[in-house]
């Protein structure tokens, strides 16, 4: 089978060329710098799930373009036992990893221009589904890396592409060619992007008539000249930087969620890469079915996957303080279960109540309400969840030394004697570090913000309701005077 | 078809002779006292919802009994799609009448029974599943009405059944005689069972060795000799007494839901009634059988349709105000559907991993995790719609004058002349009382309680959690060194 | 001393004859009919709280106009201390009588017009404030009752006043004569104005130029003429009617916060009861002094006392079931303290930070932010409140029985063999019974919208919050480069 | 006048030597190394608070051992206005350092102190409070920096001190002599020891008889014989020390808390240093009185002072991005401040409710169930405002580059011109960064434990209220029959 495991995309991944920056240097070899690394390491982990025959089930499907099974990070959902595999797979790999799967965003994108691209082209006569068709199939038949890059820099919140000072603020069309078009313009918090084969390329939002530049959905393959990516840095960057072995780190091997600022200055993008350029009134569906499918697995069964890793943690923590059997204890691994599994819960219900969009394209898609909901849950949930585990954890989380300490001759073994608890030192301060890792770092906004601000569910929300509908309800019963008036 | 129409029931419902008593007074027909009245209405309606085509996916299913068709509230669940429907009919129902479906809690009775009266045949050889198989035809075939009875009195709360100063608080057997069994004892909070044809009678909760006399299920008559049912009686039941006409109140057909204590009072029941006689080992997993099955229902689906009937009058109330476009008015109406979907999405959840239990029986059950948590969410959820709904309503809802005082000649032109708004002050006054029925009335705590007290649902969800698999994902992530090592 | 006690204004309320409707029919006797009066028994309990000496230094003054002493709920905040006992006062009385002080709006109204009729004489040279102060002193000698009345009936919440299409929603002036002002139109939702000697009617809020008309505060004696109160009706008023004797209810003699809607058909007020007519620019001033004191009072300390009749009645429910042991019965009750006493503190810090307003006027304001905050907190916290109350309560709270079905000779042994627990029936049902006035009737809506609804504190303390400041400090803060630079 | 300013503390810092280890190096002069540099910082700038005049009614008090002005961090609290502006300093510090003021804990732990010892020689005729009286007023004279130690290790949770395997996770005495006592143990969490002149040790909760080694009370010099500081290390900590300049970091002079854990190995304390030596009865009483002062400081008014900062920059990040007029932000914005002022007037109501304790000793303790409620109210409403915060900083709080890359000749000008928005991207990724440090750092768990883990609270809450007293109030009112029965 075609599948890649992770010494064979490890392989490939040497063979990329990007133009990386990463606080304050240049990065040649990915798998060199210990930041990237992580990245590349947690896609490589993901590659191998898919040889697990206990996870095939979740994590290979059968193209519909080839027959052949394909990694479901490449697959487009036919049905809805696909959809609910969909977001199982987000959960298997988020526990897994404790990190991003890099390719979820990629495989949402797949999904929302399997739709889009087939309306298009029963609309408009144009042939956008055929070329995203065979592009498709050589991802699948490489079995490659696709993340997705959906946010533009966006400069002037208050202004449209359009009106921005800076009008590469907002990735746009510069020129078009007979062969392809040339591409300028930032995207932001891309997950991933320096470790995939390709990223595809998306509309921030909806566009208006006059905005056909910026309407505009592509693949570009890794390190195509022009494009620069300059990753994010942070004090937990800093750390891994430092970090003599990444053992004495809270995800050691994995780390945190990488994210990069991609630039495109120039870049050129042949025709048959090219899935959407100009129709603007197109975007606005591109972009809401790819979020409807992303707030169902990012938003709703990802996090499931973290929240899994976290409470599993906290147990250990109490258990090593001696501290399991308490009520309020107990009481508060409950509440984490409670948060986490309602997000599970509206994530199944996205998947199980979700439909072929548009009728004819054979591509499903989960509920919109309930993927909606799911994201706005687990992003305060997951908050919630971090206080919880930092209250169990204690304040050791944030007050421990290096874990590297404990091997000082002269302070490691005073470590030792005086923070041992029902647990050996060694194994409560790593407990402590991993949960530092989730509550003391970059997880509350980085959740809170993925797959869309709260906010923007909220207004997805308001006008996916059927208001009218629970008016008439109303109006009926309250004015009710005998049976037969039902 | 042998389903019964409201017609068909009402005339029932006339032959019935309980024993019933609502706050001072005897009752000989239920339809002529304005309290029962509206119960058994309720019933009526429900039924005539499965003679409407466009439910009847919902309310009809093919007994595994007979093969005809039957009224879902008397089927057994074999399959998840029947679990699905299962969950809809309780949102159809409520969104309905707009109070209790009162033949819910009987069908999860059913439910319960089906499966664990056949596991103890298998078991104990006992013929409990023939028995209960037989009376359950009856039941479809007749399609009567049945309710279910679970909480007993009670009696001090520190105690065990057979540690009570009063023995009588739990139900129990008084007498095995040979062709049936005398029981004494109280449930309490039984909805619908007065206008039921039949009461499922389950023990309230699980039982130890020693407390074989409260190990008990049958079924009870509706008026069966030495059973009495003393009704509930608070404010809306004086309301509704005194009204001239149902139409000046908040849920005018249907009111609120209404519970009787049941007393038998040494009532005889033949052995062909009885499903479970002093096995105390199983009453845990019926009543945990009975349970999953009614959050799932009652806990997660049946509040949903009750919301949406709240943000059906609370848009309605805005709109009469005036106020209907103003951002945080739009932003509380996100938040009750956010609420209510959430819940929602756990029943389907609940439903859609639910599986046969036990294996081989043909019952299918649903997730009792997802069921759980669906049941915790809305309860809080609840009274935050409750909150909202109030918050929009206005003051009005709690300081308007009686309805009726529209009509009143003197009174009537300055209500309708100062308490118009941007609609007549008649609908602002309708919108206004139904919502009092929902914000200042039994809702709250009742929507608590029902299915049991969130406290229980986070007892299960303890029970129910797969920790150690939690621990060991958190485990390994923490320790690794190497890809290898996963 | 002149202080009346219950006796004394009981008497004086025989002397009054208003116009008033409830619930269908006209009163003529305040004491005769069961709602009314109750909210004539709060007030008389009230009244004799002032003749406790154990509550002295709370509910009496010195009057600055007469030195002599008076009734707390007539007199101006003349210091920090005035504040703070103010807001004592309001925790004691309503903690007292379970539902309102009826003086308590009447009480923060003449404290707003202290200061802002003697603003208007500085400014105006009008003697708005040696009038108001003469009816005060006659107020205050006679230890009258006075409420207040604020919210207009309002019509459209989309438009101003002036642009109704009926322009009596709001109250007005119709006519300007040499002794007197012609009004009319309606305040709705007036806590006690039937049982007040007199009523303090004030604008509804900020007025513009152009709306001269309905720029108007003045005192209205009980009963002038062309002034008719409708009651408010509802489930709790039917229940009170219906009861053959208040100790079957809740809260046995004093009820439920009782309203009406107060309709001025032309009602005459001379000028030495005008208190400001016509200056618009005066208004916001105003009703901001009210709101700031009835928010430290009304939503700050008043629910706090309600709260501790609910954690009182809580707790002993809980020890008549047997739960009061277990931990997570307490801690709902912690919560339940947790949410009351944060209320208080924010009135208590409202208070002690409060401040002469205007400067020289002598009278003394609490802090408008803690104030705002007060009732932003109680508002959510009361619902809060209601729903542990009713979690710890028990289903019973809502499927009780009435509580004189307990002296039934058939049904009254059954509920008193049944329904015994670590307590009699009859204590827990009467405990039930006093909690389910609190957690199933009006409280929720009322304690909301009871001193404005929470989103005009929410407006407010946008206003009222210096968020420059908090700019500048953060940006000093981010760009400091060396401790010189703080 | 004596009041040290930042210059004489930073010279004094210089002529410490204590045994300090961070991350896996031995510290030899705090100014050098990054992190420790930081904490010695802060110090000095609360130091220079004391200088600025407009400052000083807040940071000087009168000694009431010496009658001279001295630093409030070094001061008994003998009134209700002592009281009040102790938590105003620990607002004004908080917000002008962003960390904590390391002389808080110390200033705390020395009102314990002088309110418990003078109660010991009441009852036990001791000679510790002139003992501690005289080292105060060296401490006051000198303006010495108190830091304040009082959490244990603590091993095994579920172990009293004396039952541990390992007795040294508790500090305890291990031998007497004439001159002094030896002691030995960990204290960990402890804020700002390394740059303190002095610390003061507490025990870390009640004792009980046969635990009279771990009662115990002392002084002891920065860098005594014996005496480990092993810091904390982190993300944070890697970030500070790599960092080419503190002006790319979030806090950049003061960092984060900064904490290590002290190890007293046979560290030697002469007897005018011991305050309680063996008074196990005593224990709890210090303990508490310590806790409750410090709950109303650390809990409720610090906070506010980081609260402010947040709000601050979260308000320029909004204005950054052009987003500051929208609704759903100033709602957030709002709720912030709700959130902050709630926690302050808990600590105002702590404060003006307060009273002298034991009566007699002169010495002012705020009122403990609003200390208790502020630092409950807080524990959450920090996580709350550090999501709200995230929200409104947008993704760019987790997935920015370094600051420092703006600077950078071939990516500076990419990022100058993409990230650009309503302001330049140097000022808003500095706003970005600053709230970084808040919302992905150290402060969610860190804020929830200091001053104790909110469970302490709750479990205090539960003692200090009188339930018997709401019990009766309740009773009465439910059972009233007339208005004389009161």
């Amino acid at each position: 089978m075609a599948l890649k495991n992770s010494r064979q995309y490890l392989e490939s991944v040497k063979r990329l060329a990007p133009r990386v920056y990463v606080g304050g240097k240049w990065v040649s070899n990915l798998l060199d710098h210990p930041v990237t690394r992580s990245m590349v390491l947690a896609n490589a982990a993901v590659y191998d799930l898919a040889q697990d025959e206990s996870c095939q089930s979740v994590m290979v499907a059968d193209s519909h373009l080839t027959g052949n099974p394909v990694n479901r990070n490449v697959h487009v959902c036919r049905s809805i036992r696909d959809l609910d595999m969909r977001q199982e797979m987000a959960l298997l790999t988020s526990r897994t990893v404790g990190t991003c799967n890099y390719r979820c965003v990629g495989c949402d994108a797949i999904n929302g221009l399997a739709s889009t691209t087939w309306e298009m082209d029963l609309d408009l006569a144009t042939d956008y589904n055929a070329r995203f068709n065979r592009w498709l199939t050589g991802i699948q038949n490489g079995d490659l890396a696709v993340s997705g890059a959906i946010t533009d820099a966006k400069g002037d919140r208050k202004k449209r592409p359009s009106q921005q000072d800076e009008p590469d603020v907002y990735v746009h069309v510069t020129e078009k060619l007979s062969d392809g078009i040339v591409v300028r313009g930032a995207k932001v918090s891309q997950s991933g992007a320096i470790g995939a084969h390709e990223t595809l390329v998306l509309p921030g939002g909806g566009l208006r008539e006059g905005e056909e530049d910026f309407a505009l959905a592509f693949a570009v393959p890794n390190g195509s000249p022009g494009l620069t990516y300059i990753c994010q840095y942070n004090a937990y960057s800093a750390e891994r930087e430092m970090a003599e072995d990444e053992s004495e780190l809270g995800n050691p091997l994995f780390g945190q969620r990488e994210t990069s600022t991609m630039v495109f200055d120039n870049v050129f993008i042949p025709w048959d890469r090219v899935f959407l350029c100009g129709e603007t009134k197109y975007c606005g569906k591109l972009v809401t079915r790819f979020a409807k499918t992303h707030r169902m697995n990012c938003g709703g069964a990802c996090k499931v996957g973290f929240a899994d890793l976290i409470i599993g943690a906290t147990l250990l923590a109490a258990e090593y303080n001696g501290v399991e059997k308490i009520p309020h204890i107990q009481d508060k691994l409950i509440e984490m279960v409670r948060l986490s599994e309602t997000s599970h819960a509206c994530a199944i219900a996205a998947a199980v109540k979700g439909r072929e969009e548009p009728q004819g394209s054979g591509v499903f898609m989960p509920d919109d309400l309930f993927g909606n909901v799911a994201k706005l849950n687990i992003a305060h949930g997951f908050w919630e969840i971090m206080k919880l585990a930092g209250d169990i954890g204690g304040g050791l989380l944030v007050t421990m030394p290096r874990l590297k300490d404990l091997e000082d001759p002269e302070v490691g073994p005073l470590l030792r004697k005086y923070l041992q608890s029902a647990a050996p030192a060694a194994d409560r301060l790593k407990a402590a570090k991993f949960l530092q890792h989730w509550t003391a770092g970059l997880h509350g906004p980085g959740t809170w913000h993925g797959a869309g601000a709260p906010q923007g569910q909220r207004v997805m929300i308001y006008h996916l309701t059927d208001f009218e509908a629970k008016k008439k309800l109303a109006k009926k019963l309250m004015s009710l005077r005998n049976l037969e008036s039902m």
